[in-house]
């Protein structure tokens, strides 16, 4: 199946309303133990985070940090997918290692300088497939121009914290 | 079971050697399906991600932009804890309701002018527990100030793709 299908139904939905680009992704999760958090997505999935024994936790889930990253390489992947279809470039086999570098004097405040996120994020893709070098080259130049979450991490996004009590 | 122990231990390993904050987060995924894709964490955990039926998924998994929001709810809420601990907050519960605003012409390359990443994302926290409510606004300013996935997603995070054939 090609992608090209949703790339049309997309565009000609936003040509008729462009209120229909418009989106909303949402999740909700709580802290169900000393560090384990449960949750569900707008689509249905459950969710489980948790911290490493090393951290105090109970390691029932991979933890925040890793599923960012996860986040990350599978967007990588699903836009590599919707953009070679798009461009006509046929590929057999693709996957990513992804790795963040922490400082964690940043997350216990042990040095104000430090900052608390990721110093340096690398995102290393492997693709097998018929195409000369320069068409997977121009595959990776669409990608990195629309991948959500690597616009998301690498430019500043506006975020609001809100804290009820009840 | 209080977490100043663990921030205890940071601290000690940290003072001995400053190498000793500096940590690496680790993710491997490949794409297994049309958009479907499968991958494990550095502590060990698999992570499925997928797209809805609406746009061509299999819908067997939450979506990168889900896992994105999940990891940053997520990371609150832990942050919440470590801190609560650390400056000697009680709590009894805290959930969070994540949201974020997306407009698809980004990521369909519809409007160059739009970016493919959130147009915005609000965090939405709700707490309960003994304390008075200026001890819990100290507590969402010390977590702002360190939580990882917070600071990785409003402040731009370095990320370089390098793309390997074969």
């Amino acid at each position: 199946m090609s992608l090209n299908a949703v790339f049309e139904g997309v565009g000609a939905a936003v040509a008729a309303d462009v209120g229909n680009a418009k989106a909303s992704v949402q999740v909700s999760q709580e802290l169900a133990g000393l560090m384990e958090c449960h949750g569900t997505t707008g689509t249905g999935h459950r969710v489980v985070v948790d911290e490493p024994q090393s951290l105090g936790g109970g390691n029932k889930g991979a933890t925040p940090l890793e599923y960012a990253l996860a986040a990350l390489g599978s967007c990588q992947l699903i836009t590599y997918r919707l953009w070679a279809d798009r461009l006509g470039i046929r590929f057999d086999k693709l996957a990513v290692e992804v790795e963040g570098d922490l400082d964690v004097r940043g997350v216990f405040g042990l040095d104000p300088k430090v900052r608390p996120g990721f110093g340096a994020v690398r995102v290393k893709l492997r693709i097998s497939g018929p195409e000369p070098r320069a068409r997977y080259e121009e595959l990776q130049r669409a990608v990195d121009a629309h991948c959500p979450i690597f616009d998301a991490l690498r430019n500043a996004t506006p975020i609001q914290t809100e804290l009820k009590l009840g």
